[in-house]
């Protein structure tokens, strides 16, 4: 497997940032805990869904950082977490709006309050009880995000700089998560407005926010370094989202952490939706309109969709522009870095996006 | 009217932070426009929203700062829009929580984008569509609140100073949130647990965060005067909220910008609902059971509501409670300055949260 290295470099980047994680949290549990036993409760669901995030994002930041000549490790791997926690905000929030009930493998947090909203015996509904506590697990995250990049050890100038990025780039997240879902009835959107729609809503502050913010705390002044960042960074979140869209259907829940199909139920228009419509037999286009959206979704209804993505073509479609991808953003390597190690890790974790099985 | 000078303070912010307003969110608005004309119509919506905020906040925002002695105005002015940048999109969030429809005027954004969702035939339901845009929307204003603050003209250290007090009252004001929803049937919370609420919920972000962060980017050390000014915002954030409850009944929907009786249709524990429970005869007190959390309240249930509070001596134990903040606070004036016009704008200004009729 090409993204093994990739795979190493995650595997170690959650070893080390794991204590980080855990003793950054637990402070603020103990602080929500001297409020409230309930504001307690609402940091140990989050510290769980957190911790069990895959962690590319925080990895990135340190690559990044790493990359552009930064060496106080200790600090970027603290300050790394910020993007860990952040992403699991827009996750709780993202579940709320697609209506999603699991997530990592455990009940979504909407879902996990509403069942304790249950048992509390609450005066309001138990699902718009389970939505509003979301809510607020969502804006803590954001919060405590907030916190860990502002602490960080390095020059105020720095860090200011730092967060003028991620205002940017949440924003565009913002946007782009607002076109995904204005899913207008009967309408399949042109490839260009997919495209854009996953740039903004995943790639962008998957891929380069995390590098940017990375060499940006290193100090990089570099212009042509930096586009090259953010080229790879572009590159690699567009491939990590095309294999998401492929997981949704061809992954093992137990893997994905979320049922299969997901997407599909919601109507969601992926890059499969669209090579379907545009390409398929009239026939094909005519099963994809009947599973597209349908809530009661059977395994029986997945497997005829496998089949139909094989059989059009879209599969192989999907999987070579995810790998189009990959190929634009190892081209860029060479400008990011000079060092032989660095550019074999940045080639192996670019084709572990679209390798993984997770 | 004690509260007049306040009043006039509050007018003159707003004639003063309006075109800084404006500016900043009509560059927000055109970045938007390039990505999307729904980006902008987002983006549109929360300006309207905004604008319409009573400015409370960010004022005192510029107060702390000039009692501190700091003197770059036009620089605190157009940093201290972020808190109303924050403000507006915790209301949105506010709305969606407490189901309310109405909004400094308006339909609340998630009724706003309902609206939108039926027109543009959107393929999920309109509700769930009206609730994920107006998350977006919240999202939204928290960021670009973070931007208003973070790319302030003053010194990077002091900024980021000024990020960690912003973290640590949003913290726990979403912890006070999370109470206030958690209303369980057939209990009524003790006093202090409604105190502890409010305080959370909305006197610490109201009152303490602004002043201490203007304070701060004053550059003031003095621990005594942060003390009282941390005391005297407590006090004004208390009786703005215990007014508040009085207002969601007595005031006029023209002047509060949401229907009468709203806190009662969605049973909110406020002092108005504990001091009849309490202090009730036990008719009285049934038939505060009967409307409280009644959905379909209707206007003779709210005319019932104002006699049984006058009645009972709830409504003149409520505002006795108010005015006791008011006094509590104006004891700390003293502490905060000696200057006699910031003395006497501090007095008025706190009088004005019980005064006032908006």
């Amino acid at each position: 497997m090409n993204g093994e290295l990739g795979a190493q470099y995650l595997a170690s980047y959650r070893i080390k940032t794991d204590p980080l994680l855990t003793n950054f949290l637990r402070k603020k549990i103990n602080q929500a805990a001297a409020i409230d036993g309930l504001s307690k409760t609402l940091v140990q669901k989050f510290e769980k869904m957190t911790k069990l995030g895959k962690r590319l994002r925080g990895a990135l930041v340190v690559l990044g950082y790493q990359s552009s000549g930064g060496k106080d490790i200790r600090a970027i791997l603290d300050t790394s977490l910020f993007v860990e926690l952040f992403h699991t905000g827009a996750l709780v929030l993202d579940d709320l709006m697609d209506q999603d009930e699991t997530r990592r493998g455990l009940p979504s947090i909407h879902k996990q309050f509403e069942a304790e909203g249950r048992k509390w015996k609450i005066r309001s509904s138990s699902a718009l009880y389970g939505r509003s506590m979301a809510m607020n697990v969502g804006n803590l995250a954001f919060y405590l995000s907030w916190e860990k990049l502002m602490q960080g050890n390095f020059p105020a100038k720095d860090l200011i700089k730092a967060g003028s990025l991620y205002v940017k780039f949440v924003t565009r997240l913002i946007y782009g998560q607002s076109l995904d879902i204005t899913k207008r009835k009967n309408t399949i959107n042109p490839k260009s407005a997919i495209l854009k729609t996953i740039r903004h809503k995943t790639a962008e502050y998957t891929g380069v926010m995390p590098l940017l913010i990375g060499a940006t705390l290193a100090g990089l002044k570099d212009q042509r370094k930096k586009k090259a960042l953010e080229k790879y960074g572009l590159s690699l979140g567009m491939a990590m989202q095309l294999r998401d869209d492929i997981l949704g259907i061809y992954g093992k829940e137990k893997e994905i952490g979320k049922p299969v199909g997901s997407d599909l139920r919601e109507g969601k228009q992926t890059m499969l939706v669209y090579h379907l419509f545009r390409y398929g037999t009239g026939k094909q286009r005519a099963i994809t309109r009947n599973l597209l959206g349908k809530r009661a979704l059977t395994k029986e209804d997945v497997r005829q969709m496998k089949k139909l993505l094989k059989d059009s073509g879209t599969l192989k479609y999907v999987t070579d522009l995810g790998w189009d991808y990959v190929d634009q953003g190892k081209k860029v390597i060479p400008e990011v870095s000079g060092d032989p190690e660095t550019k074999a890790l940045l080639e192996s974790l670019i084709m572990l996006m679209m390798e993984r099985t997770k």
